[in-house]
């Protein structure tokens, strides 16, 4: 069996952002971001799915060990994510604006390193139930 | 048909809050709430359901036009509640915890003077999948 | 165990309606229903949760075979409603205006006398995601 | 960074329709589409999933701004096709039989003149929680 | 604030079972419990919702702290019945139906000591989305 | 209209599995595979999804009667799956570990020679609300 198969990983986290450029004015962030700029940030329930797809292992029947995948992600993105304010507690936010797109790349480019390079790594992350991002397309 | 019938409204708002009795010490705040304490705010997106019962209208088949209902909510509670911080930017919460408790209680308190008295009101209050809360009992 | 349990069936049917009292004017229709009036129909994914409470009998562990009350629902409500228009194929809605409470009673009324009267009986009917009826209340 | 990353954007619509060529006899219609093919119509909640793809603009952090999308999803569908008849009332499928694949390639046909060029569309259309269709494939 | 609150946790747990009555012959066993009697067990994953209600505490407004709760649940629950064959690994269902209804009422038994008697305690156990049972009623 | 539309079918089935692999001692066993090593059996509500992709029938607007799918699908895999134990009952997982990404590909051989070779086939099988596979990535 040399064709892949792809597993999928669904965790969540809550979190405080606003959508704020600092490079722009005031003025200009509230006419780009409307409501979502409002100063004292907002939240979502955060619901990220992490995606591996690779050969399977005859051994185990895995792509990857969805066990160590989860304590990869609780360890990398939940311990820093979960709980937190993304602009003020997240360093990656420091200079970048805190979109469902930029956050599905960050997340993708703390995972993609740790992750065996013969497999392919996707991440879809949900802001809300409307709203959803997917990296790379 | 004199029996009553209940209708839900389901509606949904984005909130940052922490979980924070200023009465209390930064210790014991700390002690009790944990994650949730964290200064500098998470968030959730809170799904609401608004249950109202009574006798069904005869003309109409309806207990209460469930448009007029969401507009109400969308008036009263989301455009103050929506995109907002609750410890900071809602009144209501300057010296109350909002727990997603308080946060049911709070919004039945908004909305009973507004709704017909010969219906019967109830909140039900989603933080996360896994947390939730109703209010009355 | 005398104490009581209650068990659910969720179902699921596909039906057109429009929201019209035949005893109204074509405005006043309009007025008081909005784009629900529309002439052509509009329509729903209904579902459909029947709960049925009682004691518990101490030979299978049910309170009711869900099997059977499937087959009940199937055979008494979902021939019946689902893929048909509901004002026109439905005797129940000739002269009684299909909100989501008059069908969720319509319901209750059909399957009421067919469940043993040692049993209580209560319909909720989902008609979107955001409304929904319960009966009785 | 120029790889693409997918936004997503979720709305709703309720309509009528019933599965019908009328380019065939009444009886090869109710032989090829059994109960959707019934005369009154049915309907559906249909759920849109509209899918853009791009590179994300450095300014904004979007590949595009989903409240613009949204406003477009309402204007050019929404308001067409929410609370309608497919068959009567959408003149697309005045001779085209609204399946949820047909529905899925019109939806298409009219968004992608209005989406720039340099991203890329895809439409999934959700009929009933078990039948779904995508386009392009 | 001397009413009622209720709050709710969800958890989750994955299990083995069948139905089957020690006390009946094999075909009394097949007669009731048709496919769900079968020898070799099939299995659900199970979602459970703890709703405990009582006056809110003014300190902490908790009805009761649901990471509490939730360790509570995994520690008498979870860890005995997830990833478990019900009829073999529970001591509980030795000669008891593992119905849903008997499983949540098991379940209440367990739990009901442990919970402040001035809380009031209810069980819902989904054992599929079209089938869950509710103790006490 | 010769692009490609995609249908999507989705189906559920109840099981029990443990992962297992019969080449590996019992020690080597619990270590890979944990708490889903357990001798008696855990089990599962799977969620199917088949995805069919091809071209439009111009005379039936569909690319495959989703009907005609699901009768394939009930037959060939709900028949010999729901209510089984796949490690006993199904002889594909005889010499196979049961792991969601085996279970995704023995459904994909089971149903590819049924269906038109013109048109693709993918296989989505989700385990629990956290994990899924899909085959072929």
């Amino acid at each position: 069996m040399t064709e892949k198969v792809a597993v999928y990983r669904r965790e969540y986290f809550n979190a405080a952002h606003r959508l704020n450029n600092p490079a722009l004015s005031e003025e200009e962030n509230k006419r780009l971001f409307g409501k979502c700029n409002r100063p004292n940030y907002h939240g979502h329930n955060y619901e990220l799915v992490v995606r591996v797809a690779g050969v399977v292992d005859t051994v185990t029947g895995y792509v990857i060990d969805t066990k160590i995948l989860s304590d990869l992600i609780h360890e990398k993105i939940l311990n820093r994510f979960d709980h937190s304010n993304l602009n003020l507690d997240v360093p990656e936010f420091k200079d970048l604006n805190p979109t469902v797109e930029n956050i599905a790349i960050v997340i993708y480019r703390i995972l993609r390193p740790l992750i065996n390079q013969s497999l392919d790594l996707k991440i879809t992350l949900h802001e809300t139930d409307k709203n959803f991002a997917e990296f790379p397309a």
